[in-house]
């Protein structure tokens, strides 16, 4: 049997202003520091133990994967970033609050962009600051390749082929993997693991800050996954995100 | 014209205890955090950006490293960690105080194993638990290949290949590198570049946490070196370093 442990990064400082952040690449947040130190432990005391790791460019990812490491005592693995693990592009709404677009856009537009399969929201223009291809970190990719506005699915879509060329690749080589990613990121791949159908999976929420452990044979396919630690508490910490449309 | 960043880790629990470290994996001092930290903000004020790290498997370096790409905002550049960039292993002068064992062994021999280019101290035996092939750092290499002690010329002989194949190409491609290491892995590297005969490298002191600049031309001749910060500091804190041997 394989696992593979699946971590959506702590608490940022705009998960607590309930902002719209996508490829904002803002801080953990105190709380967030927390959350991604309890990981750790919680991994160690659950005798885990990688071989390789893998995250985003942003980073309140990397920083929760740190932490994470070095509650492990385990700093000397390697560790692969990539863009194509970077939280979904929520195109002009990023930097919004969320309850206030909701009261801006109603609640059903800003709804049908968060949580249907496929309808981005508006792009940011290609001459907009927060466009990426601004952005130092992606200089080494053609401005055209990087997103401006993403749906689930186009998250999906520039996901996949790293899972399927390094991540896969790696777990079948019999390495221990930890994958430190975000909400949309990590949903891509419950999706593609478990066979869930597309209206379905906005639906599924990955608390901030608790390891999901994926258990596979050895052919990968999928046995089972649970979170570690207090199941209550991952439950509730998946329904306070879920929560954070509500109006004010 | 090319520059490269060379960094001694910060002040470890150990350089504090006044202890022969070596491969030990101590963690850094509260102080060695502040001066990684120091050496973050001198870097970042300096204008200095950097597109790779490499480091050693040791946690003393990597979390200097992570600190300083924390404080440049820079923690998504690629870090490679390698145990050619180790510390030199000193035997089984590992654990012992400076002082003590100047004392015990005499501080013309204990001058004789630090200072000399190529006598190594006692070996630790092939199962004294101490040894490298018990540590899952180094599970991947032949346990022939890993030191089970150093003298000076050892630490260089298995740095280079790694500086020719990976360092190297790297300036020479254009990427502006930072290396994260240690007082010996770097003597080494100072002696290649600036071909310091055998017999003075020993005495070069290089300080912890104290950036220092190498310019090179395009063909990759050393062009000067300097420190970055207050020059005075930096030959203070190197002497405080040499000073480790004597009595207390």
């Amino acid at each position: 049997m394989k696992k593979l442990v699946l971590l959506r990064h702590g608490e940022s400082t705009w998960n607590k202003e309930n902002r719209f952040t996508g490829w904002t690449d803002v801080p953990l947040s105190e709380k967030g520091i927390e959350e991604a130190r309890e990981a750790g432990r919680l991994l160690r005391e659950g005798g885990y133990v990688f071989d390789i790791a893998f995250t985003s460019m942003l980073k309140r990812a990397i920083k929760t994967l740190w932490i994470v490491l070095e509650e492990m005592d385990r700093m000397w693995i390697p560790v692969l970033q990539s863009w194509r693990l970077n939280e979904r592009h929520y195109g002009a709404l990023q930097g919004l609050n969320k309850s206030e677009s909701t009261a801006q856009l109603g609640e059903e537009q800003v709804q049908l962009w968060r949580r249907s399969y496929d309808v981005p929201p508006p792009a940011l223009d290609w001459d907009d600051p927060r466009h990426p291809r601004h952005d130092p970190k992606y200089a080494g990719l053609h401005p055209w390749d990087l997103p401006a506005t993403e749906c689930l699915k186009d998250t999906l879509e520039r996901f996949t082929p790293y899972a399927q060329e390094k991540i896969g690749p790696a777990i079948r080589a019999g390495k221990r993997v930890l994958l430190v990613a975000h909400g949309n990121t990590l949903r891509g791949l419950i999706k593609y693991a478990d066979r869930i159908p597309d209206e379905e999976i906005a639906e599924l929420n990955i608390p901030t800050g608790v390891p999901l452990v994926y258990e596979l044979e050895d052919d990968m396919q999928p046995i089972r996954r649970y979170y570690l630690g207090d199941e209550e508490a991952a439950k509730k910490s998946a329904q306070s995100v879920a929560n954070q449309l509500k109006k004010e």
